[in-house]
């Protein structure tokens, strides 16, 4: 299948290709970058050396259509926005990173991110591609929206909990913390090396966007099910750590002391949901310092970590999340929905177990 | 005024000293190690090399009762206990470093740490020396209980939030995040560098023993007002992250929305609280990446940064303090009991302002 | 192809094993370790989390011998010598990871590692296990005795410049820098993560024993040419540096400036000596961030880097040579001998690109 | 004494406002930004809150006259130049940190900076204001030209071995190590956090503008002595590791097999070389984690560690020097030198030991 990747002098754009190009399926064929082209696409993705000596070109959509099967968009939010409804036009399959298509209801836009969506109507059409939730609307999918790296990290750690009404659904409180890869590679003095070592520097701590698509996605499920009748909502708070790559979400929730709530129920909650999940594994070690998610072991890789614990001192349980925001968190996510979307073998191009230590 | 300093090795010790010999009214007299005795101090602590000449001496008690006027004790939980009577009777002035008696209830030891205290009837005499909340007690006291330096950043954040009963009491949330340099100089697995650094390590997510102290602390503003009728809980859990010194704690609390909360009320409700204090600061900037307290900006001296953002989605406070765990957490806050209990200047010695950036 | 491990829970091992088991090639049929024996592998490396459910087993002779047509053996140095004799015997082909067979002259190991070697007979059977300078010779052995990390990446680097005379070989200083897991998995004072951290220890100035192998080496391709009548001496010295993967080498040489040495005849050597090289890049960009060698690039890949820049101010050569010590600096090259030895195509289970940045 | 700073705003800038805030003999009465003029100082240097109340004002020669005594700047290389004659004229003593009057022959900017020196004629005016060096001219001096920091490190760690003629003075080699803080406040993709951890970027292998001063400073040492008659050839090569503040020199020079050479004949020439000054220490220790110079150490103060190992295998000497590039690498050294040419203390000011383990 021939591929092409709009944008791709990012480090999501780097991951892209990486994956792809190791991909058994797949051809790139095309890969865009308005401030590169010409160049060789190594020449930004230095790990790329030695392995492809395709360049940048500038984007055209004529180019695009000729040359490819399926499109992947990894623009600046807001910039897909402008060529996407072209390029639905001409019956491509689309794989958006942005956040430009990730929520249904176009009011949510101007409340979370300040502008109005030019483009409602397609909203609807749009698939959050996170496979666990929606595997089944992504295969049929022409458009598909993928998550944001930190809501993808909040939602699978919360997901199978709020469906057997457990919890305090209005109570949620996610503290996550990430590496500085998720602020992409523009310097700014936030991401310089001086100001952003050695220290936690608490970035967004109330407001965050990617609590829309959170609570959108949480609520979906509660929907579903009839018994509910509570609304989701999550205190969500972002904290920039001394690493590169990686996300944890720790996310602190409320259980309701009459419900039967211990180790085994909430392992077998969890079980259930993910048992068949190629890329979220659930880790339940009592001892060691692997214990529970950690960022740092899956860096590199498509898989998700989750984990829990009860607090009965005060009826809470703490879930944790690690994964890689460039891989689980986007790249890597984002192949996992094309091999669905294609008929491809959902781990094809993903199957790297990570090394260790790193 | 001589001072001595049992258990003087690690790091706690290491800063202890380094503080008081830069303290204009204080001789160290004697620093004991039972590892290191007859090594020069600054075989430990390289920093001191050419500061100065003093030597570890082992632990006598006839020595440190001739020779010092006050005693630290910055040896591991559990072995304070085993000494401290025995120094209590001598009369001298005691400053303990441990968890040993920092808890009211001798209960609260076998629930918490897993042991019966052996001289609960010393815990009511001992002043739990957290300056901000019984300065008045420190003045007086023969036997100081230094706070953990994770309980130390999570009271001096919610302490002004509890006492005007706007938050829910019983729902309070404190993610941690701590540098490696807590858990002291003793290598293991957990703080093998190759294992320790690129990650973000949930390690105690649940049932933290600094737990205990919070609770107690927090338990006794909210019991000297009298309107209240509830008990404190605080979901505690700590993230060991990529940097050597340095505590965040992110606390998340819900406030009642009938209250008028906004950021102007609750700046004069922690200015109020703060303003005559010499260490904590209040951070008010709306913009910038110091807008926020964050660790990197007090490595190394006293003070501790406090601030908040109010989330009215959801009826959340978020209260963010830094300190660095081996000075205000620490050695720097027992120098400030010192202080206190001795009328000296109470910054004398803790000037050091920091550098930047680190 | 059935694999064994001896010594498997090390840094090491875990590379190994993560390589094996993406082999196309190789069964992994038993992996040893004393320590853990009857624990799951992933205990160790928990990046085979849900990758394999092989556990650790006791070193049992037979049943390697029974179970394996290749053993690597990732044991402590020293451990080695006393298995392999009788592994030999058995006709099994044995890669070591170890430095036990490295020298030649078993004088060597009196100088350098303060032992008699116990087998000095077997010496002359082992082959140095770099493909670079011994394909042939790997081809037809039993034995592979693999390179040092640091050795690896110095004699990569000068390797070519011995060959056409171009330098004073007696005058050659070899500048490491390495991160922290070279340092092994067991916890000292001196990988402690507080200690490790923010700085740059020089911890072996002089004497290391990489030299050994080194000055063995380079000494080789002296003496394969006739015109020199010159011995080769080595000043190397390492450094820790505050990573926990990777190996930058500097080597500074002199050259006859009577020898016409600039960019272009400096870079036909290296091309001529690395151009079918599948894992040595020659990096020879001439602005960017990525224009010279730098660990990050390479970590997690079997890729070699090298680069060169001329100082004509003193007819200096600096010639600078990264790679990933646990991969092409050990279990990466150990793969590629086996690959060689066994007729596999020689990249087999050693094509990941690498991911960045991280 | 009232002191102006002109261009605070950066990491030097920073540096110098906190020494001199601390200094016992100084007042900062004005601080120079173009950009920041009208802000809070502490809105730059974070560190600095609560401690100042200083703000940012544009330059105005007159102002700076009327209310300094001393002037230090701290603006980018080539700014200086175009201030510093005309406040010369004022009569006002002068620090400079930066490169604009450190060199002596002006050709050498043409050469090593690319741009003709526009004052040739103040170059013989300016003393290179390195104490342990040119301390006496320093008392006397109007124009002092700090020098840079990795000049710093590699004079003072080679300067004592110059003198007694026993090392091959047109060979050596200088392998310097530095965090990112000594590339400035301004963001680029090379300090760009993503892009500058966890790696070993060699970025000035030859020709770094440092050499020129090092040549200089080590070739007047040369000259001073008769017996003497070479000239100083210096290979120096500059890698960016990761850590924000310190630098290592690793120099490594031939001896001469003929001389005496050994521990303590080299000992006694460090010693009688460094013995009186009081911010370089000689690191002796035989054994520990901390026996050779590592700016881990030393960050945050003005001390410069030196150390060295003899390697009598190639007759090679290896000198470590380490230190803070904004302490005793500029702004602690530019006080250290304004301590001399006021009479004050040579000390004052400058008295933090560090803090450990950072």
């Amino acid at each position: 299948m021939r591929v092409s990747i709009l944008g791709g002098s990012g480090y999501v754009g780097g991951e892209l290709i990486r994956l792809l190009l190791g991909h058994p399926k797949v051809e790139v064929t095309t890969v865009t970058s308005r401030k590169y082209a010409g160049d060789f696409v190594f020449g930004q993705h230095p790990n790329l050396r030695g392995i492809t000596k395709l360049k940048f070109v500038p984007f055209d959509v004529s180019q695009i259509t000729k040359n490819s099967d399926l499109v992947f968009t990894a623009l600046p939010h807001g910039a897909s926005l402008s060529i996407i409804p072209e390029l639905l036009e001409t019956g491509l399959k689309i794989i958006d990173m942005s956040a430009d298509f990730r929520l249904e209801n176009p009011n949510e836009y101007d409340k979370w991110y300040g502008w109005s969506h030019s483009a409602p109507d397609l909203l609807k059409d749009a698939v959050y591609g996170l496979p666990e939730l929606h595997r089944q609307k992504i295969r049929n999918a022409q458009l598909i929206a993928c998550p944001g790296c930190m809501a993808t990290s909040t939602i699978l750690g919360l997901a199978p909990l709020i469906k057997p009404g457990v919890i305090e659904n209005e109570r949620i409180i996610t503290d996550v913390k990430i590496g500085s890869s998720g602020a992409g590679n523009s310097p700014t003095i936030a991401t310089h090396h001086a100001e952003r070592s050695s220290g936690i520097r608490p970035y967004k701590p109330v407001m965050h966007r990617h609590i829309a698509e959170i609570e959108q996605e949480l609520g979906l499920i509660l929907k579903s099910d009839k018994e509910f009748n509570q609304s989701i909502k999550v205190g969500f708070s972002a904290h920039a750590v001394n690493i590169v790559r990686g996300i944890l979400s720790t996310s602190h929730v409320f259980y309701d002391a009459s419900k039967e709530i211990n180790e085994k129920t909430l392992f077998n909650v969890y079980r259930t949901a993910y048992k068949n999940e190629p890329f979220v594994r659930l880790i339940t070690q009592k001892v060691g310092i692997f214990r529970l998610p950690d960022p740092k072991i899956i860096i590199g890789t498509n898989y998700c970590d989750v984990g829990f614990q009860i607090d009965d001192h005060m009826n809470r349980i703490v879930v944790l999340c690690a994964l890689d925001n460039l891989v689980k968190g986007s790249a890597g996510n984002a192949v996992q929905c094309m091999n669905i979307m294609c008929g491809f073998p959902e781990t094809a191009g993903l199957e790297f177990p990570g090394y260790y230590p790193l």
